[in-house]
């Protein structure tokens, strides 16, 4: 099997599963209850959260634990919809579903939200963010990285405005963190959601870093977990395991880097030297390393990811959330990618796992299938 | 050590962490991906959906996995906080927090709550409910067994009286699922929460049983997940791993029960007869098997707590999830319990895992340590 769905889920890494292992078995202790064992369970989410904390460049209580990136997103548009009378969400035409979903939920309710458009890299102009924001705005959120097509955004620049106008900046960056070297301060965020899953990680864990300063309402309540903002028994195990995930992905960060861009410039060349009427998604100087999302012009990606299944490419359409719909990805149709290109958009992300050969048996079955199904 | 703290969270059965372990390392793929692995998880979510609707008798459709059981109740107090213009929600004064909480939140913005009282014994009287419930409630939401005196409530009259007045009932079962033979239909409840690591299985998985045609709003958006109300990567194993979990406790039910209930009379006998002025809280004849709430005269509960754990004892004072407070537990002042004892309760709860010999020596430290702090 060739595993080249990075973006969607990553391989839990051995060593986490080595670091959760305790946890799911003999220190089962309630992280809230104060006998030594469960304070055992304290202490080590408490570790946790300092590695983590440490590796972003925030402090120890600015980070919570969620269950994942569409928590920590939902949590942040929830929150911010109507806070301090403030009335406005600013964010772009191609997030998330955990965003766009979140925001129209609001607007629903009344809250206006006005969602950026991007050119044809998947980048925000400025200038646009700047004509919309209003003193009324609570919250701007933008990814640092699109799950489909790895453009990464200037959220340096980007929070910036956002600050000139004293309104809060998020950025989902759920594709990027354990991939980039990403620091809250440098980027100037005041929020940011992250997923473990997507840095070899277990499923269902993710954390919201939140600038101290920034007041929250919480989403789930419950007990005093969390500094009392997200209620609910830690999930002690996948805690653990989140950062220990983190830490080993950003420890051999720029080895993985360099070895993950070599095979995407390898696949990249090879598809385009022997594949015609193709385009390439996103904006090559500045994405996500690994990613490669290209259009094969009157191909259907169903009929192509099907192909390459039964020879071995685990591959998506665009993104795995939207997988299983006929609609057509709305990040596609936000970079207003050409018609004939909409329906045969596959994505390929390769990951710290991969290897050159398993890159060459994937060109070949590529080229061998697009072939296959254009000659029909 | 003798852990007796099994209703704030319980070990995982090891055969849990035999079935999690496949999801944990190679079968890793993305649920909503198309490709063979992923199908694989897709298949195994689906399958412990049908396992768990089936033990509680609903209907797979009718299955939302969640992070636990703080996000269920959440859901559903957010989700029916205004619904279809209803606006009235009616709990009790001594539910779990993730309830009073998210009922606290919602008064805020507007939304009348009703708590109900409950008697010595932490019962809801029936003709309270009928003299409160209005055309505008939108729900009414009682757990099924409080998980700090165990007491269990009549759901099926109490769900009854609710549909008599054309509103929807929830039920936080989180303490009872999987201690419980609780079949929905039965109980007459349209939404119901349950959390995994109370029912040996992992920790940050739970469920919200909600009936086919009851609306809900989500509060987690994201992907298609979940039948679109519940956005998020689905969290393989622990999905797995909660429904078999679930399976083992209920097929050994009978059996655990039996010999929870033989220990429990064996504790409640040992410490009625060697330590004087204590009150033991909750209803005897319908409360949780294994659930100990007992008060002692002038006893400063934290520190007896301490002396139990030096020798090994894992108990609660209350519950864990209010650890770490001065509060006194709402609980505890919801069913009046004198003020001399109010400081002096804590909450033993035995489990499948405990032996008559543990029981035996736990008696004797308890003993030995309530008369150790008396005589100071």
């Amino acid at each position: 099997m060739i595993y080249v769905d990075n973006a969607a889920t990553t391989k839990l890494d051995s060593e986490v599963f080595q670091a959760m292992t305790p946890y799911l078995t003999d220190l089962y202790g309630n992280p809230s209850s104060r006998y030594r064992m469960a304070v055992e369970s304290k202490k080590a989410i408490n570790n946790a959260r300092v590695k983590i904390a440490d590796i972003i460049g925030a402090k120890e209580n600015e980070i919570f634990f969620t269950s994942g990136g569409s928590e920590a997103d939902s949590w942040v548009i929830n929150a911010y919809a109507d806070i301090l009378g403030k009335k406005q969400v600013i964010t772009t035409a191609i997030e998330h579903h955990a965003i766009i979903n979140s925001c129209e939920a609001i607007r629903r309710k009344g809250v206006p939200v006005k969602y950026l458009s991007v050119n044809r890299e998947g980048i925000i102009a400025e200038e646009e963010l700047k004509r919309v924001l209003k003193k009324e705005t609570s919250i701007v959120s933008i990814a640092y990285a699109n799950n489909e097509i790895g453009t990464i955004q200037n959220i340096k620049s980007l929070s910036e405005i956002a600050h000139e106008y004293h309104t809060l900046f998020h950025t989902d960056a759920v594709q990027a963190i354990g991939h980039e070297n990403i620091n809250v301060n440098e980027l100037g965020v005041d929020l940011l959601s992250a997923s473990a899953h997507k840095f070899n990680g277990p499923k269902g864990m993710g954390f919201l870093y939140k600038k101290q300063d920034a007041k929250i309402t919480s989403l789930i309540y419950g007990g005093k977990q969390e500094k009392g903002v997200r209620g609910g028994t830690e999930n002690v195990a996948s805690i653990v395991g989140m950062a220990v995930a983190l830490e080993n992905n950003i420890k051999h960060l720029n080895t993985i880097k360099e070895q993950v861009v070599k095979l995407e410039q390898f696949v990249r060349e090879k598809i385009s030297n022997r594949i015609e009427d193709i385009i390439f998604n996103g904006n090559y100087n500045k994405h996500m390393s690994g990613n490669i999302s290209v259009s094969f012009r009157d191909i259907d990606a169903e009929a192509l990811i099907n192909l390459l299944d039964i020879r071995g490419v685990c591959v998506s359409a665009g993104s795995a959330c939207n997988e299983g719909t006929d609609e057509v990805s709305h990040v596609l149709r936000g970079i207003g990618l050409p018609k004939e290109y909409m329906k045969g958009t596959i994505r390929i992300s390769i990951g710290k796992y991969n290897t050159l050969q398993e890159m060459e048996e994937m060109c070949d079955i590529i080229e061998e299938s697009v072939k296959l199904l254009r000659r029909k």
